[in-house]
């Protein structure tokens, strides 16, 4: 017996965000062993090769995988990006229930071969998606949640950043709700530094001003409006979108492998949360080695209430339309 | 001609905090070149070999350094923490005055061999050392500033972190002030993730409640105590402090070097900050490559703006008696 | 001004290899700054957002670009990894005439804006191209070399560790020659830890032994094979190979940028080693800030000359073809 | 239940050693806890809590500990720094002697308390100790070893990549035997990069030439003598050595953790290897989550076998003298 067992990460799709996942893991050493599934198996043993061969790069990171899955057996945290994308012709809903068909399936075989995992899933749509998990799984709703908004808030900060020309770690902003049209950010809660982003001033009195002005409502408008409309950008110049959600995801999966306790907006089933339930919607949220550890309550304005009423309602409406109670 | 000119850190002082602030930043790679000098030879060429020899272990920085002050010529930031210690039947005044006389002699020599490097104090009493530094250097002041409360904010962030089980990179909070008795935390805009620390609750909807209370007014003192009184036990119980103080230096450095733009409670000198002029205190700190890029104004309650003058009163009165203008 | 300037990587092609280079270079924050640069303004603007998407996660490096070539300007270090594809019915031979035709007007240009960078190129076939883009800059040797064998050996390294079951770190062999069909291990020369891999034996004394035999003859050609053809097993089951290569140019930048001494298989052009003049080849090479500081003059066997030989002769008719003297 | 356990490490001893080892490895995040214990309950506590103080900046890494034994409980490994230093007066067997009493003590403690873990120990004289801790813990031989030489082979390296101008990670030496005046380095063995170090020239073929010259037996010799007396150098100008015992203790724990699978030449109790039994001596060893994976057969050259056998006479007669058999 080892003093230690390390770190089992396993990715279920080896597409562009399945791969993108599990390189940036294996660059950040995320985990100790990634292992990649997909079921066509010429591509995830090139996929797994192609990552495979860099790994004299990545300290004591390894992977391994193909499209046996029981290589995922003892998995601590199961990664799903697995999933259709939307056919030319084809309604979103009609593409969300072919992926909800695809967990029906597959979630049983991973629960029973990762019993003890948190399970994230990153296939969109996320948050109808990670309801449906839970309710394929059976296991406590801790243990299963979303990538949800953890993206689109990196989106968010990125822009801050480049505006007050500060360090984007020191920009905390939050985008919640539905990790798609009807998500928002939470204007009332973003800081630079310590102070409230609405008070951001260029008059300051330090010798080396920038000249940079406060921002306006149009602004704030504008860069909502830029982050919601981000992934479009991004898939019509190169038809899909792999590298921010690779490290997203691989970030996450840190915060549960290394039971950091860290806050992110990941997307889970929701009770009671200001009012919404039986939804799955991303809020800032504590991630250990538990998975979702609780739920931030975050006050909101009546405004920010109202959006996020509303982004329950529309995913309760299409959950409803896809049987899912 | 190299396609590139890599970091040099200077440090100035080999004594425990000087190595430990070495230490750190080899290991961290905060800086390609690490020179460490004292004007004890024996002294800092044994702390030079203890830390080359550990080298294997840093990737590309290295060490290097010896009681020649020429070794430090062209570097990027030159950090000091060389200086009196106080001795006993001395009062903490005369040990300050013996500290400004070190700069006064030492800072025209830093700045004739690394005339392009940002300088900061790490020596105590840190925030009158920054004053004398910048006034003995002829330098513009964005370019020396001191380590303040960066220290000081990272243990009141650990007390906090534990207090509410959330990973220590998601408490924002700070302390503003003399680096020294006078200090304080800004409560008013301490976070938790997203949220004011004092509406951070235990009644929370997760199912992973985990019962903890609201913070009360009594607690915030007491931790603001703790915070206050932590160096003095670390002393008691081990002669000094080192560690900690190693790894923030570290971290400011890397500020600077990478040019980041980050946000730290740095000492620097103000002028109509909150009122205050002509003292170095540490506020909310953009530093980047330049130094301070710009001091960032914080809203502070009605007390803290009190004991804020306060502070400033109190080093006002230091610098006057030291004849500091 | 600043007290440093930071480094700065331009990637010239934003296709699965360049894009996946500047990935692992901002993960692994290689350079605080990376340019990247397609002729495809919408693709090369998709990729840098969605790279900058997930800054939030990749410290102080940050990213931009676009079809604009100013945008390198002062880059330290321009890596290469634009070019044409073999088309169906074009003959290896044709698709290296395109790409030298791509690097007669490019070199000029980048050199232009970026006069001090190191040049690598990660286009195949690299060794013709370095050769050519050596000649088309004008300038010294050292600034201009090819990624090389860097990665095939990471793949032979991959696979005899596994082998050996020992850290991958620790097993030390290298490909030289042509990165292509006439590459060879340097099987004399290859090490497990501090051991030679042909003493690697099974009967060792500890009580731990895992039963692995010596290698055998038959062995070594299989796992030379294995990594001659492992390139096109990856390209038949995904079409291309792309995170092994990032993450090889990324180490190589780093040599580089960090100006480490590296010791790396890259290619350059080579005169009067081994006998070998006016063709670039892959040969152990101490990497710095200067490019190639110098190439490691190997013992060769017999066999190995002969290999090495035969890869010189076959590039340089392959020059001569494309009139390159 | 979590889906993961986390790596725990204990330091036994809050000297300079233990203290030094826990900021590298809290630094390096070799563990995700680290728990220092020693019986001196005032310094103990200082340190933790300066170490602590730093821990903004160490990850998810964490720290705490005191002067109950009962904190170590479940940790995947133990380093044991903790040891009388030598009196004036003292002979080195009487300190030994003393240690090996402490030993005797603590290690039934240690093992009752983490009794999954691998132990490491650091304390001097090491390989004695490490002899006698296997033997009063009860444990497979694989699970006890002591850090060794991988210290004294990190100065050799340093000095060897300074004489070469080349990175240290690429120059590959060791120095075997006992930690302490009977060492030696495998000269035979030394490589830089891929060829032997006696091959390393200057005139090679490479534009960029430094006229260095062959290394000579002279110059071998000196080496060899300046690595065997660093200890003494460093203790002479600072009192002990410290940092880079601690960054060499870290990265071994790292290799257990981690699962590595690293070569690294830990002293472990021999059994038949090159003649020699029942001593600890440290010769390049795969170090993994069992402790010892195994020990390599390094070939030797008739004097390097002599001065094996010499070291472990050497060992053998103080143990022996000190009654352990």
């Amino acid at each position: 017996m080892s003093a230690i067992e390390n770190s089992k990460l396993a990715i279920i799709g080896a597409g562009a965000v399945g791969t993108s996942l599990a390189y940036a893991s294996l660059i950040r050493q995320s985990a100790r062993e990634v292992v990649l599934y997909d079921i066509n198996e010429a591509k995830v043993e090139a996929e797994v090769l192609d990552l495979a061969h860099g790994t004299q790069f990545t300290g004591a990171s390894c992977v391994s995988g193909g499209s046996d899955l029981d290589a995922i057996a003892g998995a601590n945290m199961v990664v799903i990006t697995a999933g259709a994308r939307q056919h030319p012709g084809q309604s979103r809903l009609d593409m969300a229930g072919v992926n909800v068909g695809i967990l029906r399936e597959l979630m049983p075989k991973l629960v029973e071969r990762a019993p003890d995992a948190v399970f994230m899933i990153v296939t969109n749509p996320c948050d109808i998606l990670t309801y449906a998990a839970l309710h394929f799984s059976g296991l406590p709703s801790a243990r299963v949640f979303g990538s949800g908004t953890v993206l689109d808030s990196s989106r968010l900060r990125w822009l801050l950043a480049h505006r007050v020309d500060v360090a984007i770690a020191n920009v905390h902003a939050v985008i919640v709700g539905e990790h798609g049209d009807s998500e928002f950010p939470l204007w009332s809660q973003a800081r630079v530094g310590p102070i409230s982003l609405a008070q951001w001033v260029a008059d300051d009195i330090s010798p080396v001003t920038n000249g940079r002005a406060k921002f306006s409502e149009a602004e704030f408008e504008a860069i909502t409006e830029d982050v919601k409309t981000a992934a479009y950008r991004v898939i019509a110049g190169k038809g899909a979108t792999n590298y921010a959600i690779g490290l997203s995801g691989a970030r996450i999966v840190e915060a549960v492998l290394r039971d950091e306790g860290a806050v992110l907006p990941v997307s889970s089933v929701l009770t009671g949360y200001r009012g919404v339930s039986k939804v799955a919607l991303s809020v800032p949220t504590v991630v250990n080695a538990d998975g979702v550890s609780r739920v931030i309550e975050v006050p909101f304005s009546d405004s920010e209430q109202t959006l996020f009423q509303h982004s329950a309602d529309t995913l309760r409406a299409t959950l409803d339309r896809l049987g899912l109670d």
